[in-house]
């Protein structure tokens, strides 16, 4: 089976581009599919976003994103789960195949991670009613350990596994090559998120020796120490041939270069070494 | 069971210090156990390290560092094995409860993680018939995943201590709560290292919000996010009552401040939060 095709998160294209003309951009180099941020999407209006991508075809393979659900007071998560809802519903206006959940770190001054983790649940089943009546599928996206503290409390593919599998149907993983690629446990927990049917997004990049920032200096794939191809078979293997969708967080690289250049790079190195 | 005492890594002292300073502003606080960097001890001399730590009545809880096993070449590996039998003549000279081992990251232009870490393992049993002759515990460190490409590709306790019950006797970890505070399997981690009696040394710090850095950033014990008792719960359920090793690498703060305000402080905080 051929791989999937390449997807545009346009967070890789944080130059200045207006979303018409990223999507152009993207058209202009044969990517047809692209995983907007809610913040891009508001730039030019929902109505507006949805029009521009449904009249040129495009398929959007992930609304980025949703969660942050920890907070200090339950004021504070409601608060959360009100913008999670309207999350799910620009995800379903865009057609999108999942919305990505980032999932939040610890609250407030809390050193209580677990409890962090258990808000995270109760955050994701709260909004789940919502979005498996909006046929939204909500994609959990573990992210490196380094962002345990600030970002995301989930940090590993299994993790996520286990949140999905008290929750139901519906919930599932994103899985950013950036995030897991140095699991020891990656290939078989891989294979477990096949057998359960829960593979909703395959993001990549790369990463970089060293490492400049610890959010934004992700590199370009193959410019890095991840084994795309590896990681891409064991996803395969597991039942799931979807896009893989660029995402790239890159301030003082990618993101100053013009957009055609970022595109056309993406999709010649998505031909050699993904 | 009171908990264990403090002992002091000394690369929290890169202060300008000489090791004879170290010695004495540690004792002055009433801290009567130290880990020393071999680039430390090499600076005085190993037989003066020796005869300052043994005149002073002094516990040497673990030589930094062994380790750093991948290498693109049979001569590299072997150029690693080299080193790390002196490493071991160093801490048996010294009387080192064990020799910490940070075991290296990719080599070369290697994305062949798995591969590396096989290196790793080869490269513990090669050295392993010395260091039980010589009564050397080797202590695994399982460091930080954001370090798996340059630094180690041992990433979790419960990584390395596959890799300990490989190799029989004399292997262990050294759980530095920095590397492991995010890992959602911690408490049963921590519970198997028990167990399997593989639990040599236990480091504390602490991880800032935001970490500026991602080597030379680390916290006072009580600045960040880590709770520290609830580690220690875990550790000492685990039947380690062992010292807990302050081990702070901080360019920008600790290191230039004057040593006694970091012995002060670290002793301090030991009495509150740890």
């Amino acid at each position: 089976m051929a791989k999937g095709e390449l997807s545009m998160n346009l967070a890789t294209l944080r130059n200045g581009w207006s979303f018409a003309q990223m999507v152009e951009g993207c058209l202009k180099h044969g990517v047809t599919a692209i995983a907007p941020w809610r913040d891009q999407v508001e730039s030019v209006g929902l109505d507006e976003a949805a029009r521009i991508i449904k009249g040129n075809g495009i398929r959007v393979t992930g609304l980025c994103r949703g969660g942050m659900f920890p907070a200090e007071t339950a004021e504070g998560r409601q608060t959360a789960n009100d913008d999670n809802l309207r999350a799910i519903d620009e995800a379903a206006a865009l057609g999108a195949d999942c919305l990505v959940l980032v999932v939040g770190g610890l609250p407030g001054e809390s050193k209580d991670i677990a409890g962090a983790r258990q808000m995270v649940t109760d955050g994701i089943a709260a909004m789940l009613p919502h979005a498996q009546a909006s046929g939204v599928p909500l994609a959990i996206e573990p992210l490196h350990p380094m962002y345990a503290a600030d970002r995301a409390c989930v940090n590993t593919i299994d993790q996520a596994l286990d949140i999905a599998g008290q929750l139901g149907e519906g919930v599932g993983v994103a899985i950013d090559v950036y995030h897991v690629w140095w699991d020891p446990n990656l290939a078989a927990a891989i294979a477990r998120a096949g057998r359960e049917k829960r593979i909703m997004a395959h993001h990549i990049c790369d990463w970089l020796v060293p490492t400049n920032d610890m959010l934004l200096d992700r590199g370009m794939m193959g410019d890095g120490v991840i084994d795309l191809k590896a990681i891409r078979a064991m996803i395969e293997a597991a039942g799931y041939h979807g896009p893989q969708e660029v995402e790239i967080f890159s301030r003082d690289n990618w993101w100053k270069r013009p957009g055609d250049d970022v595109v056309r790079t993406c999709v010649e190195r998505f031909a050699t070494v993904c």
